[in-house]
């Protein structure tokens, strides 16, 4: 029976990029796929881009409203769906490529950013965590030359830890830099200070002195 | 810098021999570990006992409430912490792992469930699924022979879709099964009626029809 | 300390892409790095060519013959190399750069293809897959829509299961198709044919009687 | 259709652990296994040991003249076949469980070493590397607690470079020690001593002086 695949990468992780290719892998063998992007992402529109010079038109742009099952309609001989952005999906839309992947048996390949620029999950990044059949990492490279596995984001070119979960690259003076954990800890700051009591940070500090 | 592992896997996927095994490759070589588990789980107490025969005591049995930096006190001389039933950290334990992972360079690997009977995840497994450097899963079989991803909860042997999200093994008539996707599907019925309005199902049944 | 990948996949599985990609996530922060194919793959010259589109110079052209060592000089300020048509390498050029990663902390990543049209490996790929730190599968299409492992040989269209084992797709009539197991065994024929004698399709044949 | 997996690691991963984990996972599914091992293991004569505790008796004991298929007879209502120390089956007996898997729909997961104390591959590992659907690796720990992949072998508690390919850990003074690649460059030296000439060693130092 077919699998639900979410294949998730920190930003400029070439994503988009192996989305096409593997696209191109089953057009080349005359087999149909369909290509689906979320509308949230508003870059290149109804296209693809990948930075090193590839471009595709969408099959579907989805809305967060849209039922997906009403928007595909007949599915005999697709051979896979392909989703691109997969982070802006709604769990309900998870939940749906789910069942036709299961139900239908046609293979559901998610690319998608695994968190924000908080560390934190994005609805759709999360059912996909919680439910895909397989979780795949694309890795990219950070300054420092190690994987880079995390999303900081800038605001004129300075890190910032504040502001909503979306906000796309190159509007507003904001753009995103990939980091490793431990650079993002350095540059960024702690993730305690997102999450926790301050009670953490202290008893960390209190580790951090006993132990070196 | 040392790593934040998510090793995780349905039920009876051999999740705590795996931790055994690992806590013992590190003492053989005398490297010393520390082994923790959530008080949430009851089984046991403060032992790891796995279905094949292996049993351990526990080094630290975590409450939810616990700053996990103040149960930990001096790490040098730890090469690595191991954790059980993870599922049942909280999102700021994690953090705290994490920070100890990339601050102190000290592996930290833990073991649990992915998701819960009713295909949801815990807390402490989608902050793990959001942020700890590997994802990797441990399998084990359906009752159809495929690998079971998915966890199914019955009540006196019956599958049941409702209840609390924790509810442990043995105790109230509750036991589990480990499913394939599936048969989980066949036997306790759509993911659907959870998480979505009707419309999602009846489009997916017609998309079933058109494409059959 | 730095790792020696290899990243391995049927014919046309993306693997040029897949290592462009990576090329230009390293340039894109202004690391640079080193980009070597073997001489022996005769396709584009001293350019990489992939499928869909890309292209890109390589930096060394590497015969069999040659120290790679030697080649190289001075490697300070770079990144990653990245090595194409790795399959041709020669099990001592693999053990120097296993020695590259390990002693001068450089990451190095070879792309290339785990085995001939006859199911056994190349030289080069048998080093790989038996001291590289870290064995990455890329995956493509089977005629069936399943995952392609095995790489067939076509003459004049028709599958053959003779011949030298390095023949340049598109040189005298020779094309090839990747399939997954089942389709290699059906259409080309049974592996044991090539390796073994008689007896073992003969107890196969028995085998598969008995158990149907 | 049924895969031919290779779980491959150094001495002392846990491989044999894990075998028995997933012959228990099933037989607790009351689904019936075949345990296989090579009697080039004269370790344990027909038992599986692991060092952790666990002890298992093995179905069949392979030699390596064996045809496998003559060894099976009827294979109905098999759910799994489970090989330990696959390293010692040879290219034949491979080739022979990677058909039964594709003709007979029955999965067959073997365990063994990838490489021995020379880092060169034995000729069933060297198979299965060339031709398993799936390779996934079971880790240890160094003395320096990275991932050891490696194997050492000592004499008298000496590294020793040369030697039979197989002597049995425990016999005449042998034994080993799981090593990171690092660890068996400094303790047991270069790889390149081992496969080429000397004038790649002399570059190899050449390189690393300048890059330094």
């Amino acid at each position: 029976m077919a699998k639900l695949y979410f294949r998730y990468g920190a930003m400029n992780s070439g994503k988009s990029t192996s989305l096409m290719q593997v696209a191109y892998n089953y057009e080349e063998r005359d087999q149909k796929v369909i290509v689906m992007k979320s509308s949230i992402d508003t870059k290149g529109d109804s296209y693809l881009v990948s930075r090193i010079g590839l471009r595709r038109k969408v099959d579907v742009l989805l809305q967060p409203r849209d039922t997906l099952c009403e928007k595909m309609g007949n599915l005999s001989g697709i051979a896979c769906i392909l989703v691109d952005e997969a982070q802006f999906l709604t769990p309900r839309q998870v939940d749906e490529l789910y069942e036709i992947a299961k139900r239908i048996d046609i293979p559901v390949i998610c690319y998608g950013l695994r968190s924000d620029f908080k560390t934190q999950g994005f609805p759709g990044s999360i059912r996909l965590l919680e439910l895909a059949d397989e979780l795949e990492e694309l890795v990219t490279i950070c300054r420092c030359g190690k994987r880079a596995k995390l999303n900081a984001r800038k605001v004129g070119g300075k890190f910032v830890k504040d502001g909503d979960q979306v906000a796309i690259d190159g509007n507003d003076d904001v753009t995103y830099e990939s980091l490793c954990g431990e650079c993002y800890l350095k540059y960024v700051g702690s993730i305690l200070k997102e999450s926790t009591p301050e009670v953490s940070e202290q008893s960390l500090e209190k580790v951090l002195k006993l132990t070196k």
